[in-house]
């Protein structure tokens, strides 16, 4: 059982992070729960502004999440993405019929003067969404991928339209230095806090740019917490997106161990605690050497008794972190 | 036959103009005809631009409209309607997910600074469409329904959100004094005319703001040629929309011999010719009697026959007009 009075943070990018975010909501109140959604992929296309991470996880939250694609909302249909291309618009991000209502509301009140995250909670309340799930800043975060070949990319561009192909050299995060968390996130660090947990995303680009922001990292380091990680990296794959290839194009080990590696040297001492997927059990002992306690926990989410399996043991792992601090 | 050297405007309004244009459009080259497209009821809705006579004309000269409904796209769907309701957002305009298409291009295009024309000509490139059709003004006029208990009413407002139900008092045209007529119109009136076609569009809110832009008037009268009209009323009916209603609460008869007044009392000898459906042959005197030559032809367009045959009848009576003068 987890006390009523603890609470954390949960930091999360798209897919992989949003299905741990649903495991934890079914185990902690709204009150115990902050969702902190990375912005940084987020854009400006055909004149919408558009929130990937953060739908991603409101989709799933409001279990409007499409079971079949794996992204999007269920019962998704195509036809103004066709009819857009037999006009020769830009069709190469898939900007489904229901999902334009979302981009279409957002627009309009970002455009009307509201924050984004006042969008997002409007968002929220008309979806049904209890937990609080918040942009990691109101201001705008833009993630540019370093590439090789191709030179600096959006994140979109690099992401959707070229399909992650051009090799990656490092990343930037446009516009960070002048960002604040926004309300929900500082709030939220004010709180009594128990751990901070840093869900199945990407290091560099869901992670990393929230971490990013002004004085987010030095908030947390303040109050003496855990922050535990559950790898995104299992049995040397991503489950899903590209950092994997990533991790190989910036010569890391494509490995739960990389990305301990990653976390370690970017944030030092801030990391207390990793999470392996079993397949991994036998990358333990290397990752507490990196100086991680370290649990071995079955992540790869499929069903949803995965998910809050997955947060209870996250959760369970948090406390004793904390109690033996 | 037509001769080569004979060239027309269409001036049109939406579903009842359309139909006649696409009759037009199989008779005459697109060197021979220019479809001048109502933009009164055009309106910004959802941070989009939307232009709803133009779209119809377009969607019927491209093929692309909807049979089956009578307005919109062919194959339409409506689940971004329905998202955007679970969101509890405005959705009393139908906006398709095929029309979406046409909205996002349009508001990009506009807002990147091309003219209204620009980007119509873009869309008739984009759909096939060889026949210039082309926006009455790149301005911006706004039709306002002036109503008896509703006051003031955007035109889409008292169309759409409204189903027409306020009681009608008058109209007004905001904007439209400091209107020009569009490039691709303004070069229209410049060509060696042989006649003026209005189609049997809503005299009031499509017909009239055409007519209203400074200086067109006069550039018609100044030709010296035949205007025909085609009533929009067939037996005390109009086949579409809610010219009918309207005439009988500003106190006209609803008859083609009150659409034929009010052009005469709006445009004195402008129009020279009207054409009238089998239906209402009995109001031939009347309507002759304000000044008007009359023709009596079969003008309820259902089949593609029916719009060739009364572009063919509109075309013959505009010649025999234009020989008498």
């Amino acid at each position: 059982m987890i006390p009523e009075s603890n609470r954390y943070i949960a930091l999360s990018g798209g897919v992989g992070g949003a299905k741990l975010v649903l495991g934890l909501s079914k185990l902690l109140s709204p009150e115990q729960l902050t969702v902190i959604a990375n912005t940084g992929d987020d854009f400006e296309h055909l004149g919408l502004s558009i929130c990937p991470d953060i739908d991603t996880v409101l989709y799933t939250l409001a279990n409007w999440n499409n079971k079949t694609l794996g992204w999007g909302q269920e019962g998704e249909t195509w036809n103004f993405l066709e009819a857009l291309k037999r006009l020769e618009g830009e069709s190469w991000f898939n900007l489904g019929d229901r999902d334009m209502a979302t981009h279409i509301t957002r627009t309009e009140k970002l455009k009307a003067g509201q924050s984004l995250s006042e969008v997002i909670a409007f968002l929220c309340d008309r979806m049904g969404i209890k937990h609080p799930v918040v942009p990691m800043t109101d201001e705008r975060v833009r993630t540019i991928v370093q590439t090789r070949d191709a030179g600096p990319l959006a994140f979109q561009h690099y992401f959707v339209r070229d399909r992650c192909e051009p090799a990656v050299d490092g990343f930037e995060f446009s516009g960070i230095g002048d960002a604040k968390p926004s309300p929900g996130f500082s709030e939220a660090l004010d709180n009594d806090l128990t751990a901070i947990l840093v869900c199945p995303s990407n290091p560099f680009v869901s992670v990393d740019p929230i971490l990013g922001i002004p004085g987010v990292v030095d908030r947390i380091r303040e109050k003496m917490i855990p922050v535990v990680v559950v790898s995104n990296i299992v049995g040397g794959m991503a489950i899903k997106g590209p950092a994997a290839k990533m991790m190989t194009e910036l010569g890391m080990p494509k490995t739960a161990v990389g990305v301990a590696h990653h976390y370690i040297e970017k944030y030092g001492d801030l990391f207390t605690g990793f999470i392996l997927d079993e397949t991994d059990a036998y990358l333990a002992p290397e990752v507490e050497a990196l100086g991680l306690s370290t649990i071995v926990a079955p992540s790869v989410m499929v069903t949803l008794h995965d998910k809050t399996e997955l947060a209870a043991r996250v959760l369970d792992f948090a406390s004793e972190l904390k109690s033996s601090l």
